[in-house]
């Protein structure tokens, strides 16, 4: 088995965009591509047969912190890793669990050490520092590691923002000296992905994106982003990374976002993208359409036999009535939740796909500019 | 498009199962069946996809009170009628609404004319009749038309059940003469099913009985049993109806039941089965299985990497663990709903699949003698 390997296939002449592949022992990936979050080792609402057959995503994220807590490692490990427990057997990556013990868990504190925290389920204690984050991680069996960071919120002062950049970084050198002296798990292997951060610093950011461009990662992670800022400055800050990022390594923006977001990451040079809006907001009637943006609930949609998504080639979203799934939202039905969110992921990988190939035709920034209006509308 | 006709293919000799097939204008089903409840017009947390191609369902359920409330008989007129509303191209049988209307509707009166209510959504008011229930059917376009009953409970005094059951035969009355008066809504034949009522009587239940089988309806079903009365008692009763009703005419006892019930029904001469047992039962983490009854929360599961259920020759119940599934249950995730109720449906439609072979084969009875003591055991 083989590390992580990127072929750098088709670039933009108008813009930043690239089109690439992949490896990993797990499969191929194309990109750009938007990465399914399953956060406690299922996609919310979604049969892995639905993930692999109808949404066709090709790479699906699984949650450190979620995961240590549900089921457990000792459970992972026995299963043989997270593929064999939830039958997913393409790519998986693990969000490194940073975010969540600072936005989810209780009475965080953090150290040079790590980040001690109190689970937001039952309130047992626990500390996450980068060693034992690289072991669940490889007790998770992910593809692609992440490195545990602190992401401060914005706006972050200065003096905070550095010091926790700093802090961010140190704490990288352990997670890569902790996976030079552990083996992969389970036979493939195990890729970690630093991450930059430095807020809404040029200095900072361009200092943490050399840094972390210094360390030859397989691939290479913006994190500290859609965290509140307005999205110019969200695309302002990813354009100065992907500047000091590597060229031939693959380019992670994290958390990111609305359609747009996505259209405009892929311009400026990033190739892979995770969010849970497509999901959550699925689940909340809010879908995302080759015609803008609609919600479900609204009564007009009560008799419009048209289909989900007249323009989507997805089974489902083909299949489904606008006026049906409207009528299994109002009458509180499950399988609304589910359609929605099969809607909205295949949307989303459809999308990322259409890049592709607008990349590949050498028209990406005209047909993004062109799309772009058309997705924002609100239907 | 003809009106619905029943093929009797093969009997027991050891008992009074049959095995047949019920032609519709919406397709055929072998007999004996057991039918998914879509209340609401989806059969909850299942994809129509999945009904059809994983569940293998034949005919699922509408109900009548749930659709005329919501999403109301103009949207399903829009529509061309509930089979184009959900998509589910195969036949539909709609319950009259009785039941619910005293089961789950607010300030109930019942007069000779029909049943006043209160939605139990919003309030409003409303009045069933044996008219305006045929009327409703025929708009939800239902292929197997049941009548509109009163069910009394169990127990019921003498003269309240004996009151009951006249006033469910002059409605009966009530409702073929409005089916002879209206047409077929969509281009395709709607049947009316007639329902015996007489609660626990067995001189009730014989006139109920010998009444319906007079109307010479396409098909007869058995009402009021499984409301709490004794299984034995229930198994009397049933026998009671089978021996009073046509042989050439399929069978349906309305809301029954468990695995073990429905196996006993089929011995006793019943062809058509519905029930909410396996889809709210398995939301609950209740699964029947070939082995068993699993209460798939039981920690005992958090390290059992065996399939849902080894037995049963159905992709989720091969594909999924008892680990994943005790996990998604307790992580309260989504799928857990959906994969607990695809495989409970999967394990019904395969059960009364099994028990046509046997029928077949001709050793139905002492096949079901063998199984059912391993369906009712717990794991």
């Amino acid at each position: 088995m083989a590390a992580l390997t990127f072929e750098l296939q088709a670039t933009d002449g108008a813009s930043a965009a690239r089109a690439g592949t992949i490896t990993t022992d797990h499969g191929q990936i194309q990109t750009p591509i938007f990465m399914p979050v399953g956060t406690v080792g299922s996609v919310k609402a979604v049969t892995q047969q639905q993930l692999k057959n109808d949404i066709k995503a090709q790479i699906i994220l699984g949650n450190t912190y979620h995961l240590y807590l549900r089921p457990g490692t000792p459970v992972l490990e026995m299963a043989g890793g997270l593929h064999k427990f939830n039958g997913w057997n393409g790519p998986i990556l693990t969000d490194s669990g940073g975010y969540q013990v600072f936005s989810l868990a209780e009475n965080r504190k953090l150290t040079e050490q790590g980040a001690l925290f109190q689970s937001h389920i039952d309130g047992s204690r626990h500390m996450f520092t980068p060693e034992s984050v690289m072991d669940i991680q490889r007790s998770i069996g992910a593809d692609i590691i992440m490195a545990f960071d602190e992401c401060p919120p914005y706006p972050s002062e200065y003096k905070y923002a550095r010091q926790s950049m700093d802090l961010t970084h140190r704490w990288l050198d352990r997670c890569f000296a902790r996976l030079a002296e552990t083996p992969d798990k389970y036979g493939y292997t195990q890729n970690l992905f630093p991450i930059i951060q430095g807020s809404t610093y040029k200095d900072l950011r361009t200092a943490s994106a050399q840094y972390i461009a210094s360390k030859n990662a397989a691939g290479n992670a913006i994190g500290g982003l859609s965290v509140g800022e307005p999205e110019e400055m969200m695309y302002e800050f990813t354009a100065l990374c992907c500047e000091n990022l590597p060229q031939d390594k693959p380019r992670y923006l994290m958390g990111v976002g609305t359609p747009w977001n996505i259209l405009e990451g892929i311009a400026l040079g990033i190739d892979m993208f995770d969010c849970v809006m497509p999901t959550r907001n699925g689940r909340n009637g809010m879908l995302f359409t080759t015609g803008g943006v609609v919600n479900i609930r609204n009564k007009k949609w009560a008799t419009d036999f048209s289909p989900i998504d007249a323009g989507l080639p997805s089974e489902h979203s083909q299949y489904y009535t606008r006026a049906y799934l409207r009528h299994l939202f109002v009458a509180n039905e499950i399988l609304a939740l589910q359609l929605a969110s099969i809607h909205n992921l295949s949307f989303y990988l459809w999308l990322v796909g259409e890049a592709r190939k607008h990349i590949q035709a050498g028209d990406y920034a005209s047909w993004k500019n062109g799309i772009i209006p058309v997705l924002k509308q609100r239907l």
